[in-house]
């Protein structure tokens, strides 16, 4: 099937890259990240091949672009007041992305990364970046309302409760349960932060 | 290239599972898991394909136990006297393994697992079950010590350390740094079971 994308509405910047993202989404959750073709979302999308790869130089790019894009603003995680209520938060929101479209392809981008070294670093800039800085803020927080002491922060602790999620993503898949949830939460994150 | 079985010497059991494994690991150094296949391990190890696979259905479990082969028995982890000590030796000897063909293994069936959900839960079985093995026989000897109270053990905080080490080994490959093991010990495991 062709598009003629003359007769598409011109969009462009942001309301394209969203529709882009939006159709990567949804093709990761009716055929997954295996079958993920740039011609599939650009027919989805109605955008012309050549605009998507203006934006990214493959797939790969495109499908952890789309996933941060669903992800919550790191600046800014969810606010319940204590650090338990954010971390639960956090980690259920992280368990219901994962769920979906968003986790389908961590799954894919993974197994490529896993296979092919020089992608992990890529892998790694993104969603680490990300999980830390959501982490940092939760703790400045819990800091600023005198829950918790500055000295308790460290790089490995901030990365724990994430680890132990995309643990049992990796190894158990999903859904991922709320007790595991709660457990990550008040067995391993809130001890070491609060002792 | 034809071998002639028949003039090879006959090994069993054991003797024959070795060979293989060693073959399989042998294999996994030199070209990766991509290209590991039956036919190539079976000539490595002077042995018939049939032989192969009347013991493995497939690579994927061949190379599964090739690993747990070489990882060190987990009813008999490092006894150093103290937690601390075991916990480091622990993991550092997984990250040694984790460097070498067992690593690259490791990497091929995640990777394989990641896209095939149906794998997933036969490497869950093998490796989740290995290092939950280990760490009770770890936190069993220090609460015998009088280290730690039995109170503080749950499967989350078994978890833990093997979860950061492996996130790190997915994320920022191999080698791992020693500060790296030091840091989940000191900073995570340990201050998790003696608060």
């Amino acid at each position: 099937m062709v598009t003629d994308h003359r007769k598409l509405p011109r969009r462009r910047g942001e309301a394209l890259n969203a529709a882009i993202f939006q159709a990567a989404l949804d093709e990761l959750a009716e055929v997954g990240y295996a079958k993920l073709t740039m011609e599939r979302v650009a027919e989805r999308a109605g955008a012309s091949k050549a605009s998507l790869y203006r934006r990214w130089p493959s797939r790969m790019e495109l499908a952890m672009d789309a996933v941060y894009h669903v992800m919550p603003d790191p600046s800014a995680p969810p606010d319940t007041g204590s650090l338990r209520g954010d971390l639960l938060a956090l980690l259920r929101n992280n368990a219901e992305l994962l769920a979906g479209p968003a986790g389908e392809a961590m799954r894919g981008l993974l197994s490529d990364a896993l296979s092919d070294q020089t992608r992990t670093a890529d892998l790694r800039r993104h969603s680490q970046g990300h999980s830390m800085k959501v982490m940092r803020e939760i703790a400045r927080r819990a800091i600023e309302r005198g829950e918790m002491d500055a000295g308790a922060v460290t790089a490995r602790r901030l990365e724990a409760g994430q680890a132990l999620l995309r643990q049992h993503f990796l190894f158990n898949g999903v859904p991922i349960p709320d007790s595991v949830i709660v457990e990550i939460v008040d067995e391993v994150i809130v001890p070491l932060f609060i002792p």
